[in-house]
């Protein structure tokens, strides 16, 4: 299994790879404060739900060492609140970002405030071993639900990236696709490109072939084509908010692809750890959606793609409605036709979480 | 309306605008062989159906002139098969190639051989003025039938081109969006990028902004989105070839288009002339879909954009089954919910058409 800094800490600074360098070089850049770490998120440096979690965490992390340096301060939440503003709105859409924030919140206030700094690393390094261990068990429920057949082939379709990269490792969607090469003979991934930022292309190729997985990149139009085909048996994708009712915010253009598994009759997973469900979401209808600069849409890896003067809308997520949804794949167990009653239960009997 | 030299007899030469330049440079080139026009044509300096049957017409009249300047040949059929089987091969899937060959071959045999070029170029240029005028017939039929609110505004979404660009002149689809700015106050088009090749992004914004028509861009997977939040209110494309039972093969991402459009009740047009039906290829199964070179995919605009190493799958086309067609525009009638009997009622009463 690949293993890449996705987000780390690393000698007093956060560590990640430069996503928007791949696949063509791996670069890591190092982080010194919550602004910093802020603007990587919101320039892309690092991206995925859960990875954008992690790095919230080493981004207070390191900014209370920051703040330490310079001096304990009076009140930690008041030294702290700029850097967590400026982490909070780097970028809309991603439910982990918040609850990384509020679960290490708490920590600022009580116990030894000298402290404050180590107890916030702990946490963030916490949020970082879970996740991975979420990816694994998430891999192996998943794997568990995808249709064996009697050649134990199967050909699966992803989009975006969702996979190492976007997580602290092993991966979302791509962490069921992992696990599904131990139980099928032979997988085969359809990964769409995924423009306007190329995630399929650039990231989720790149780290398939790392671990030697078949990989066929297709456009993100092409979907509807190999489906109607037979040429995919289910699609597996990840999610940047879940809502209560189980409605599903993920990269632009899952939302078709979940029509189109359910007019050709195939399974439409969708995998994330419980910390990208937000209970305080009622439906998909109260997902902000974040809009990003028209000059994605207009170029394409910085070369002008579209005549001069057109107008762009460029949302970055969309919306598949729970009634779309086979399965909702989680660390804690697979919600089949997910609803409110089923996504509430996943919670049951877990200590309290921010946004419930 | 915007004039381009799409498809032209200049001078003794075939003149194309090469397209693949497009929106940056405007640069015309001319050909002096049928072998040349077959290379332009699955080049791609040409594309869209009726425009590629009009390339292919004068191909043949530049080839017929060719072969007279070395001394009239003993048999006209002979002599031109070598380079009609160029053209017929140039690309497969655009049924008005193979219908616009077969209705200038009879003109090589009978009559007086010496004004076989001229015969072909009278026949060509017919095709060519015929094909405008069907244009402008489509575009006020399909208008008719578009969904008119109280304050005349519509927001409609095209994709790939089926423009000017894409026939002799005006446009299929793009010919309805032109003829629906006549009768609405305000008309927005959504113009979909349409990967690999970005026809949508390079030649329908480009052809609809030189018309002042309100034009956004977005990315092949934004449609799903904006027709979920009724922000469109019909979408509008053309075909490459129909087959007898109306399913009608388009630029890959038609389909899944088609059922988004379904799945919301929004009116599904396809917009072709009868030169793109094909009644002896029975169902949309029976088309052949053209597969194009890999680098289309893991390029864009000559710079790489995916992982290394990774396979590829370019499809250039889908079909898109009648049930999911709302009306068929043809230049002759409009054919609500096609079926085979509906489709072969539109060729009813005309002479012999070559595929039928």
């Amino acid at each position: 299994m690949s293993i890449f800094d996705v987000a780390v800490w690393k000698e007093g600074k956060v560590r990640m790879m430069d996503q928007r360098a791949l696949p063509h070089e791996e670069i890591y850049l190092e982080f010194t404060s919550a602004q910093e770490v802020a603007q990587a998120i919101r320039s892309m440096v690092v991206r995925g739900a859960p990875a954008i979690g992690c790095a919230a965490a080493f981004g207070m992390a390191v900014e209370a060492f920051r703040l330490a340096a310079q001096g304990r301060p009076d009140s930690w939440p008041l030294a702290m609140a700029e850097g967590i503003a400026h982490l909070r709105e780097s970028r809309p859409t991603a439910i982990n970002l918040a609850w990384a924030i509020e679960r290490l919140r708490p920590l600022l206030e009580g116990g030894d405030p000298d402290q404050v700094p180590e107890r916030l690393l702990r946490e963030a390094e916490a949020i970082r071993q879970e996740d991975i261990a979420s990816c694994r068990a998430m891999g192996r429920l998943g794997a568990d639900i995808l249709p064996l057949s009697a050649n134990r082939s199967i050909s699966l379709l992803t989009h975006c990236n969702a996979g190492a990269l976007a997580t602290a490792g092993y991966g979302t969607a791509l962490g069921v696709i992992r696990a599904a090469t131990q139980r099928f003979a032979q997988v085969k991934v359809y990964a769409s490109e995924t423009r306007p930022y190329l995630q399929g292309a650039r990231l989720t190729a790149w780290e398939l072939l790392k671990d030697g997985i078949d990989t066929t990149l297709i456009t993100d139009n092409m979907a509807g084509h190999l489906i109607s085909r037979g040429m995919v048996e289910a699609v597996v994708v990840g999610a940047d908010r879940v809502a209560a009712n189980g409605d599903a915010a993920n990269k632009i253009g899952t939302y078709p692809l979940s029509v189109l598994a359910q007019r050709h009759r195939i399974p439409f997973l969708v995998v994330c750890p419980l910390s990208t469900i937000d209970l305080a979401t009622t439906t998909g209808a109260d997902i902000p959606i974040e809009e990003r600069p028209a000059e994605e849409v207009t170029h394409c890896l910085g070369r002008r793609t579209a005549a001069q003067g057109v107008q762009v809308f460029n949302p970055a997520f969309d919306v598949t409605p729970a009634e779309l949804i086979t399965a909702l794949v989680t660390e804690r167990a697979v919600v089949h036709a997910p609803n409110t009653e089923k996504v509430a239960a996943l919670f049951h009997g877990l200590p309290g979480h921010p946004g419930r």
